[in-house]
């Protein structure tokens, strides 16, 4: 597809094709929360999603749009979380078969709902090559077709359709949305951008993990050799396309330091009372920390996933590092 | 008032008296649970009630039930808990005075809630003498009027306001409680017996504090002289009014360990994504644990609470000591 391409029709079809597939998730609002926050804040909540993120959308618009003929053959990915779980759940529900390449050293919590849902996981080493070698060894095989988790129209369609549900329920000043690779900002700000010109589009991204702004400020694809983040599902590079659009629909991209993400996390479990993952936190994260002053405006903040490692806490781990 | 007076009218009227104040809390489901339990679930998420738990709903009818001369005098009440947080709320909504006796030794984040909410907070000895006195002394100056936590017909009816909601959306074959001091059994089983006589309703309590199901089937109010067991909000000893109308209206009462207990309210945050603290997770527990054998028909479970201590989630504390 050409650079833009991707329209709001393309994310109200995806909406009626994974309509069976997904759950409406509900908008959290917190009186104390907007006392902290300056500002009216209305929290979208992925974390109650299928598989527990918001990328069950993505993958089941990519897995239904398959003709027939490619269907039987399967769907492959690379994943070292979310994605590759409602891959395995969008496969299963079809009932094709899913092959996901998974780094060694990947979140044992994702890594287990990846197996749960059946798919056929493959070892790889935890590098892009050593993934992206494993990917096309299983592919050459099974002739499988590979649903990138975020550099695919399919998937970006899929995506868009949270913000869709946002603006059928409010029409928020700032609509605000954590950027790994792209996906879900690309899907959100295209809904934004044709459904409601006024609300300013934020992405927010870790600090440790920010290629995101270095290359929405320069239009060039600027990795981070090595992200260092709590924040698992927002480590990956911004993909070309995702890029070209979010230039094009978003308004700024803000990052949020690892320590304010962790905080964040822990007031959405004390005064939301819901569990969500670190990447989920970053956007409360800028609203808490001034890296987005809302100054009386109402918020809507995408809270992207609940898969996170109640084992390992992030602040009890601090506090036993103290 | 007479032994078993509280009526469904009673409830009705209190849900009317604290609509503004309360807010209607979400019935979710979960399909991987279902598949654990045997059955289909409904869990009534009180967690996500004003002040983090179903106390905020008598509190919020007994204090908007007083006559402006009694309401002048303000209210008290001794607590530990959530109770404590619920009717300084509800004094602060009303703008009139509240004391809370706490016993040394309370739960932090339950204190601090009290404290949040503008009330005076008087420390006491951590025995039921101590906090009796402590609490005579303070009515003694203020004229104070005492809202006990449930042997209380308005509390009772408050507490009631949430079987309302659930029977309002489902007709459930099964109904599971929490139990403590009775409230929240006592009104939801007065709802359930006019609404729904098919429904059978079930109270579960920790076996470390089982004074109910010893007083349950002996008609007298058995105390447990040391109460032990996790579930803070439940180690309270049922109410003679409350043991009345339960012998009346409940079909049986079930125990669980605080080893299920813990077990369940990891599931919770681990499925459904909620966090809910151990006194709610006990209804999970008994299903979880074929203490209540479902053989595929329908519960509602109600999560009573959310104030869980973070830093000191059980899961995590039992792994440190093993």
């Amino acid at each position: 597809m050409s650079r833009g391409a991707l329209t709001l029709d393309d994310v109200r079809e995806a909406a009626a094709r994974i309509a069976p597939h997904i759950c409406r998730t509900p908008l959290m609002t917190s009186g104390s929360l907007d006392a902290l926050a300056g500002g009216k804040l209305h929290f979208k909540c992925e974390n109650f999603q299928h598989a527990g993120a918001f990328k069950a959308r993505g993958a089941a618009n990519a897995v239904f749009a398959l003709d027939g003929e490619s269907a039987a053959r399967g769907v492959a990915t690379h994943s070292s979380g979310n994605h590759g779980a409602a891959l395995a759940r969008a496969a299963a529900l079809r009932g094709i078969p899913c092959e996901v390449v998974v780094p060694e050293g990947a979140n044992p919590v994702k890594r287990a709902a990846i197996a749960r849902y059946g798919a056929k996981i493959v070892d790889c080493p935890p590098t892009m090559q050593g993934r992206e070698n494993a990917l096309a060894n299983a592919v050459a095989k099974s002739g499988a077709r590979v649903v990138h988790p975020y550099a695919d129209f399919a998937v970006m369609a899929g995506q868009g359709t949270v913000a869709l549900e946002v603006f059928e329920a409010i029409a928020p000043d700032v609509l605000i949305v954590p950027l790994g690779g792209g996906g879900l900002l690309s899907g959100c700000a295209t809904v934004a951008r044709a459904l409601s010109p006024k609300t300013k589009v934020i992405g927010v991204e870790p600090a440790g993990a920010a290629d995101a702004q270095a290359s929405f400020r320069s239009g060039e694809v600027r990795p981070v050799s090595e992200p260092r983040t709590i924040a698992d599902g927002l480590r990956a590079t911004i993909g070309r396309p995702n890029l070209d659009i979010i230039r094009e629909r978003v308004d700024d991209i803000v990052t949020v330091t690892d320590d304010e993400t962790v905080a964040a996390m822990r007031l959405a479990f004390e005064r939301l009372k819901i569990v969500i993952e670190p990447s989920a936190a970053v956007g409360l994260a800028a609203v808490m920390n001034d890296a987005i002053v809302l100054d009386g405006r109402s918020a809507a903040i995408i809270l992207t996933g609940g898969n996170a490692d109640l084992d390992r806490l992030p602040w009890s781990i601090n506090k036993e590092a103290v």
